[in-house]
């Protein structure tokens, strides 16, 4: 893989933010030219597709500010440390949003988001086995939740009604795990 | 969904860069309270799922610098400009990376890798009918191509070994049209 690597030479911070850190890096490319590189740091973050016996999945519509629009996303949330445990972080994330705790997890891998210019990295889980209670959102989280079959959210990722990377990921993941252990038709 | 709008009220210009720009905004949040916005602008972009008669994608290797390693992708690229139609983007992205050109295009629509803090969408399409010519990547791009079987991608993509959101979510979306078609058992 060394005809691709690319070697930094300098690293510029040009912001440090609330959620992203912004760089510039000058970078030696694989031919042995000058290149730059601009990218974000971000913590990393967990999501869930909480699931109900009746194949129902728990989904949040939230603003999201750089579309000016309401999206529908499964429950997500930022880490509270570069290292904590994702799967602490999608456990409370899921209480904080729908007010769901879950018995069962699965861990459904990584997911990078935009690896041109962003480290981020978000941790995908299934959980089943679901008991509800109060939600308890962040301060600056405005949500309303949602109980949609399965069968009807994967439809919708395929007419691109679901517009939201990780939701889309998440719930076709989800479908083919659900499918393979038979439990949809 | 008033309940859940937030307004701006100041925008700050934090950075202009070659593929991003950086902004922090204040906003007005639901309950009337005062909040920080910070995101992104993208240009936008699009990427392919190339399959051959035979059921194989053509897919790319690339360093991505976020994270210090290749990365397993489909091709994909930037809009020239905001306007640009996004499968002009990915005809000449599928050309200049895998040297192919295709017949059939189908849009598997829109992806929104990173909602909550960039404004990048990719659009999403599956290539068939491929004829193969010479690869003419951009000049800060090193790459490398691979043929693999769809099914083999949507196996790895279960066990996580290919973290890439785009790539996760075309193939994904690839692999239910297909199926849906009768094309993959």
């Amino acid at each position: 893989m060394d005809l691709l690597t690319e070697k930094q030479t300098a690293s510029e911070s040009i912001y440090k933010g609330k959620i992203i850190d912004v760089y510039r890096d000058d970078v030696r490319l694989p031919d042995g030219s000058a290149g730059v590189r601009e990218y974000i740091r971000h913590i990393g973050a967990s999501c869930v597709v909480p699931v109900t016996d009746a194949g129902e999945v728990l989904m949040v519509r939230q603003f999201r500010y750089p579309f000016g629009r309401v999206l529908l996303e499964v429950p997500a949330g930022k880490l509270d440390r570069k290292d904590e445990d994702p799967l602490a972080a999608a456990r409370r994330e899921l209480a904080e949003e729908t007010g769901a705790t879950a018995e069962s997890w699965t861990y459904m891998g990584a997911f990078y988001p935009t690896c041109a210019y962003s480290d981020e990295v978000i941790h995908m889980y299934l959980a089943a086995g679901l008991h509800f209670g109060q939600t308890s959102p962040d301060e600056d989280e405005f949500i309303e939740t949602a109980r949609i079959p399965l069968a009807d959210l994967v439809k919708q990722i395929l007419t691109g009604e679901i517009c939201d990377g990780k939701t889309q990921t998440a719930l076709l993941k989800a479908f083919c795990i659900l499918k393979e252990r038979g439990i949809l038709s």
